[in-house]
């Protein structure tokens, strides 16, 4: 392909791209296609010869397309969003033609002293207290097993990183609530799952502080070393906030780092209203949030805070001959700031959509998301035949159908039930989590381009169903 | 922004990604910019009112372009290519627009069956041995820590991630050229750079089996457990190639993994001529290599292939209520295959730069580059000034320039000055090793659209600087 004709189908892809964001309402949220269905007819062998982007971009509409789960779909209200918008895509268009590797400043001046602004914009947007050093990572997963190893490294005075683990016997602890990455994270460590405590959580699903101290002085009572605490600002199942300022006196008090996971719900700090979720992160050691998620920007960008950003840098450095340059000790090589040595350019797609929308403009989006949600939260509540499941911080609606007299045992089959034909029936796709045993339906209403009549429809596509199951 | 704003701007930007590329040749490779320099221009606060794409692409075009070092380039000669290639760039809009998240194959399943397929062509291509089974990662860095991570759950019967280290004393073996991702990766799994081996090279700068075996052989003399060889197949000094057949008879013979880390070689491994480069590899229990660095796929897209699957999903799965799907028995689900939950869709890349290039047209390109290669080693050889500094078994060319009676301090002393040099007058892009304490100036031609009139360019350039050091 030459630049003619890479300029010819570019045009021509740009008009889908816009036709498909403008008609996505018309395609199935979730794929319809069955396990297999699409590698059948996929051919088994490479093509010896080059075929024409024609082909190529008809097999795409005709087999691929129609394989996908339309994440950018209005009504996709599962698991969390992965947002995108349109300035975002713009500067992915950007980011994929300069194909930049973003390791070490020198490599790419402009991302790396972007990224360091981007940065300190977000730090200000939420309010984040003086003394955060923010990096850009893939995800918060990536982001909380950083976190993990820099507290270990930091309590070992970074013996493990030389020495390997010598009897060093850490625990490290979230709520029962807190996502599967901690747990991920905790292995890769060499920390091990069984040194994972999972504090207890109140009637609103966040962490029982006291259960947290209590059992931290048993495990020092016990000779073990408590390493870190990952404190959830919005956890994946409800939302739930745990509370940071007495989680953050007994990390003080007991000198444990603490990891803020607000992986989710940290985009809604901007808000003035929601800051609150925040309280607390003063007493952190490292906060992470994905502008991926809830904030407009394209998979993945993960924003990682520290405050001791040597300990981070002493944990990951590297500095092979190859790698050497001449500016090593005036700026930021990002590579030292986490686990892969290639980075992508990921800042400009924030610099797009923080100018394009304004922090008046994300705001505004996050406001109508959240309204959205309190009013979806009324009808549930209004509702005999529909129970509420969790308080509702933000824009996360946890409920399940429960007509009056049936068995729990009746409503968490009903309930998949009921899921399963939603998504099926292409017009929304909800996923579900299980609070106290409960099968619960999750609607997170955060989806870019969601509005007022995608919730009406939703709700009434609920009401329906519900009385076939 | 609206659906008829992004058209009209995503139609401007086409225009431009085309004329970048077509004219990249008239811009300085590195960035001129210093040290702060971009940062000092862009505002410290986020704008709180939206502002107009025209002011930020402005901007853009200002402040980022030129601070940025253009790895697309036909003559960036530096570290290995982050290559990217108009079908590429092509499949990142599509990727970008539709914003799949693509952890788990009912969020996507297409993009699930068409890694699974992409994967598979990939191996054919590579004649990789039967038994292996192919995921996309990030970086080879993250899939060489997975492989140190499921050696070291394999060996210790999953215990570590279950218990933690408790005593034990794993050895890890890569020679002294071997990438910083190794120790990086030893660390983060809890083993310590302490008990990584650097095993010494040969003349050729690949590693000496007799020495590794001597090595593991010592090491389980002292109680030591031998886990995981991690083999160099492309070293990033000079691509020496480590002798994987008696390298994998000793890991078979030692019961120890072997992982090969082709991470920019692995690419020629679709030439017939050049497959022997990974002879030897039946006997690996893992393989990667980067499509993102010398198969014109945009970074970030690597394949890393796994024997025992099984043991690669028993290290790193995770289920919790909010993940499960009816399809868990039936599908990938590619989360559970390394370390980051999220995943873009980066098999569509694959699948457009395989289709529209075909194989053949694939092999024409490294062809082409390894003949420059070979060119300009013969400029190199037949220079009474200039100096090989190792063999050439690709295209990465490792020379010094040396006249006749000058000592090596000033050697090092003028080709760190050459190298500057060059690298300052914008024309070039090349990065230095050092070998056996000789500073070494690596010329890698390997770019997307690198033709012999840049090599030309670039030898004259070559020539002149150095008659004024």
């Amino acid at each position: 392909m030459d630049s003619k004709q890479f300029r010819k189908y570019a045009h021509e892809m740009v008009d889908w791209m816009a036709d498909y964001l403008e008609n996505i309402e018309d395609l199935p949220v979730r794929s319809i296609k069955k396990p297999g269905e699409i590698i059948a007819a996929l051919p088994q062998n490479p093509p010896q010869q080059s075929e024409s982007m024609d082909t190529i971009f008809a097999d795409f509409n005709s087999l691929i397309l129609p394989g996908m789960t339309h994440w950018q779909h209005p009504s996709f209200f599962a698991y969390f969003p992965a947002n995108s918008s349109y300035p975002s895509v713009l500067a992915e268009m950007l980011t994929a033609t300069m194909g930049a590797q973003c390791m070490i400043w020198q490599t790419s001046p402009a991302a790396a002293e972007l990224e360091e602004r981007m940065m300190e914009w977000i730090a200000e947007m939420q309010q984040l207290p003086e003394g955060y050093t923010g990096v850009i990572q893939d995800t918060a997963s990536t982001a909380t097993l950083c976190a993990i190893l820099t507290a270990r490294e930091k309590v070992s005075g970074f013996d493990v990183n030389e020495n390997g683990f010598t009897g060093q016997k850490y625990v490290v602890y979230c709520s029962e609530q807190t996502h599967s990455s901690i747990e991920k994270a905790v292995k890769i460590a060499g920390i091990g799952s069984q040194n994972l405590r999972k504090i207890p959580v109140d009637e609103a699903f966040a962490m029982r502080s006291e259960s947290l101290a209590e059992t931290i002085s048993k495990d020092k009572q016990n000779g073990l070393i408590p390493l870190c605490v990952v404190a959830a600002c919005g956890t994946t199942g409800s939302t739930a906030i745990d509370p940071l300022e007495p989680i953050g006196e007994i990390c003080k008090k007991e000198n444990v780092w603490l990891h803020v996971d607000a992986a989710y719900a940290g985009t809604a700090a901007i808000l003035p209203e929601k800051r609150w979720i925040l309280n607390g992160v003063e007493l952190a050691d490292s906060y992470v949030f994905n502008p991926h998620k809830w904030m407009f920007t394209n998979f993945d960008c993960t924003a990682y805070y520290v405050k001791d950003k040597s300990a981070l840098l002493r944990t990951f450095e590297i500095l092979p001959e190859y790698l050497k340059t001449r500016e090593d000790n005036q700026v930021n090589n990002y590579r030292d700031w986490g686990i892969p040595l290639g980075r992508r350019f990921r800042a400009l797609k924030l610099w797009f959509v923080i100018r394009s929308f304004g922090v008046d403009g994300l705001r505004t989006k996050l406001r109508n998301h959240i309204e959205l949600a309190d009013q979806f939260r009324n009808w549930i509540e209004s509702h005999p035949n529909f129970q509420l499941l969790a308080p509702v911080p933000l824009n996360t609606v946890c409920f399940h159908y429960a007509p009056v007299g049936s068995t729990l045992e009746e409503q968490n089959q009903w309930n998949a039930q009921l899921l399963e034909e939603l998504n099926s029936s292409g017009k929304m796709y909800l996923t579900h989590t299980k609070l106290n045993g409960v099968y619960t339906i999750r609607m997170v209403i955060g989806q870019t381009s969601v509005d007022k009549k995608h919730i009406e429809e939703a709700w009434q596509l609920i009401q329906s169903f519900s009385g076939k199951v």
